[in-house]
């Protein structure tokens, strides 16, 4: 058989074995009652390690080594062999016993960690993160041809990006975000007090709303559906089912920017050219360009005045007896609100970055060796007072606060969260200049034409470019963070009247 | 390794392989939007074969000879190596070329079935069926040993039985049952027409109330959970995930008897003993002993009089405005309506075993050769209007309008049902006798000794036993139609005032 057709083959059964846990995870977290949480463990581990024996089975090596020159080339098939290949070396250079240890211990180290984080006991979790640290430092030794210690992770979730290319593109956000966020910061916040009586807000009505605004931005429902979960996410087993999930909180902003979060996600997936389906083209390229998708829907789109002006009258006609009084500028502000914050998941989209940074610094620096485990609360909380001027009262609500460095390697699951933001409005900016009636259209709740420009530059190609490609291609210019900064001053210079 | 460690972490392996494509198909029934489809299908089908070759691995037949003592001990252990080599045996003779062939026969024949039925069309489905009888005879041509040619089909599906002994069991049946029937066809019948303003019964408070007596039956939502699908059925995914489903028909009768249905074969499944989850042991003993138990709920419980007593009045609060006014002797007559019908899933117990004896003896010529796919329609409604004095207006409402010939091999399919109803008056009989106050507790609401019994003389064992073993030593006596065709004489005698 052609080298090239068996490989296809080949990668088909792994994608179809990924799917099929897919599905199991997603039901783990919609539907499944108590009871069937560890058989469901077991099964979704079972075809975790089908999927990893089929791909390093020596015949992948052998077909990647006949592939070489077609991998050269600059065609949907090279990038495909090329995809295919990085998955293929990543998998074949960790022992399998080193997996099987991190994987274990990963499992161990969740359950410690939702109970330590109940009861606010560092001490409890401290020798779990201890060995997942040097864990994944035995996962980074072997990848001994990367620079730097964190670089295999990031590599994993940003293909292409390393620790001092990330380093670079934060150092330069920063110096600019800090005094724009300390501005804000310390004006005096918009009110938010007509959103806080859950009562107003009743659940079916926040569902249904939902969905109707996920239909609206082109969301197919024909091909995925929308269920509730503890938190949102966006899933895809295939081109035509790729779901998203969304959540009732506290107030309204939960649900409402949660499923156009994960919208946006779903968008990404849903116009990927088709004929990638089931291969590993078939998808996001990394976490920045997915979450670049997400932000962009959710702020800079969902955020704006333009969208609310199509959707409040209907907002107002949904819960009426919250908002019936509020006029769109007082929602409007609200939803923008810029203040000090404990918690990542629930900052605003200018000190969120604060957040990550943050995240992505000590995270390096265990990685490094530079930052010993028990000084982790210490560094934390100093670092949260000088940039976000809060010292959290807890490290519930300090360094245990995100399941990330408790539930798989240390490294790579920050950095994509602001890279996204900025990849959002370097995107967004590119697409107004092709748009000019953009914000016009979003008014109107002509959501299409963003769409379109969106699958033709970045969604229909799925993972064929690495994402400094992809943003070029799309951009003409190279990642940087002007066009967000330049986006964040416009929009909260306007919001506050303030010059930024 | 221990061989029998060994024997059970394989098959351990092949549960949850299984157990997955479970999931993959209850998602399938439930929630998955149409596009999911494709993929859908292509995922299961590789689980499937996954387990299959999990199954026939050349080291599980080294494993069996080296457990032939286990295999013959009366012991746990014993049955547990006994039923997994039976397991093993069936997917090794059959080789994997003919099954390619049989699976994807049957999907291409059951695409065909869905429009040819949807437009009356016998010819178009006429050369998919005969392919599918002659793939059949040469699927049982693998095994050389059986007496009969539907034996293997037979043996798959309710273990230990044979053409000939359930023909002799048949034709037991079918000497006193005609007569019986012939006299309830011929009665005139109770009044329905208080169930037929599908307006009056809406679709939520069904559910609901459906929700509320799988409850009061003991079924266990913590371990499970009802959802909606077009065919009500139970799946197992583990101990502690047993789901059900019901539909919402033109009368309420499909979601109340459809939910008892599916709570009686799931708490057999609920109450399996924990220790056999997982293998071959863990899971009901065959499709005959499967249906007696949903079919004693549904039937023997659910349409019995003390039943109604208990929860007749909270039906009348649910659907107020339909049943306000009809007493318990009005639903309990419209409820048990004996008449001729030509559709076996809606037809009363009593005419339900004619609709099946049919089939299963038409089947059976088939395979033998005697009756050509050509003349099934004439064979069809000519033993239709001898047995039911109807004679189908189409062959979409006569021989195609069961799934069962066009979506698998022909044959072993149907038998299973009425064995169910004969086994399910064998076990209430037994169970009456060891509990002199059923009927009272039933009406009380109490099922708790019904269940126990049922738990302790069928459920717990799940599959250690063969089904003619597990009645005998359930009930005292080997499987006949005496107990149920006694329990037909006196339910309908008193209900339609005949001596029957």
């Amino acid at each position: 058989m052609d080298a090239l057709k068996e490989l296809k083959r080949e990668l088909s059964t792994i994608q179809d074995l990924l799917s099929a846990a897919a599905v199991l995870e997603w039901d783990q977290s919609t539907y499944m009652p108590a009871g069937g949480a560890p058989a469901r463990g077991r099964q979704i581990a079972l075809l975790g390690r089908l999927a990893h024996e089929q791909r390093t089975k020596p015949r992948m090596g052998e077909l990647f080594a006949e592939l070489s020159s077609v991998a050269d080339a600059d065609s949907v098939d090279g990038a495909l062999v090329r995809r295919a290949h990085r998955h293929w070396r990543r998998a074949s250079r960790v022992p399998s016993a080193l997996m099987h240890e991190i994987r274990e211990h990963a499992a161990k180290t969740y359950i410690a960690w939702a109970s330590a984080r109940a009861a606010d006991d560092f001490a409890a979790i401290r020798p779990y993160l201890e060995k997942n640290v040097a864990l994944s430092r035995r996962y980074a030794d072997c990848f001994p041809d990367a620079e730097h210690v964190a670089d295999p992770f990031i590599d994993e979730h940003d293909p292409g990006m390393t620790t001092a290319s990330v380093r670079a593109l934060f150092d330069a956000l920063r110096v600019e975000l800090v005094p724009i966020a300390d501005a804000l910061m310390n004006a005096p916040p918009p009110d938010q007090s007509f959103l806080q009586d859950a009562s107003k807000f009743p659940a079916d009505r926040q569902l249904a709303f939902a969905e109707y605004m996920a239909r609206a931005l082109g969301y197919d429902f024909d091909r995925g559906r929308q269920d509730l979960t503890h938190h949102p996410f966006m899933i895809r087993f295939a081109a035509g089912d790729i779901r998203i999930t969304t959540r009732i909180g506290a107030t309204p902003l939960e649900s409402l920017f949660g499923t156009i979060h994960e919208t946006g996600h779903a968008l990404y997936e849903q116009q990927v050219d088709d004929a990638f389906d089931g291969g590993p083209l078939g998808e996001g390229t990394s976490a920045g360009v997915h979450e670049s998708q997400s932000r962009l829907w959710e702020n800079l789109v969902g955020r704006s005045r333009p969208f609310w002006d199509h959707f409040y009258p209907e907002l107002q006609r949904t819960f009426p007896e919250a908002l019936g009084e509020v006029p769109v500028e007082g929602f409007h502000r609200a939803i923008n609100r810029v203040r000090r914050s404990l918690v990542r998941v629930e900052a605003d989209e200018v000190t969120y970055n604060l957040h990550v940074m943050l995240r992505f610094d000590l995270e390096t620096r265990m990685l490094e060796g530079e930052l010993a485990v028990a000084d982790l609360p210490d560094a934390w909380n100093a670092r949260m007072e000088s940039d976000l001027g809060l010292r959290p009262p807890s490290n519930a609500l300090g360094c245990m606060q995100d399941v990330h460095w408790y539930s798989t390697t240390v490294g790579g699951t920050f950095q994509g969260y602001t890279i996204g933001n900025l990849m959002s409005g370097q995107f967004f900016a590119a697409a107004r200049r092709a748009l000019p009636g953009l914000d016009a259209q979003i008014g109107e709740g002509e959501f299409a034409p963003l769409r379109g420009w969106l699958a033709e530059h970045v969604h229909q190609h799925g993972a064929r470019y690495l994402p400094a490609e992809l943003v070029e291609r799309a951009t003409g210019a190279p990642l940087s963070s002007d066009d967000f900064l330049a986006y964040l001053r416009t929009k909260y210079g306007a919001l506050y009247d303030l010059a930024l």
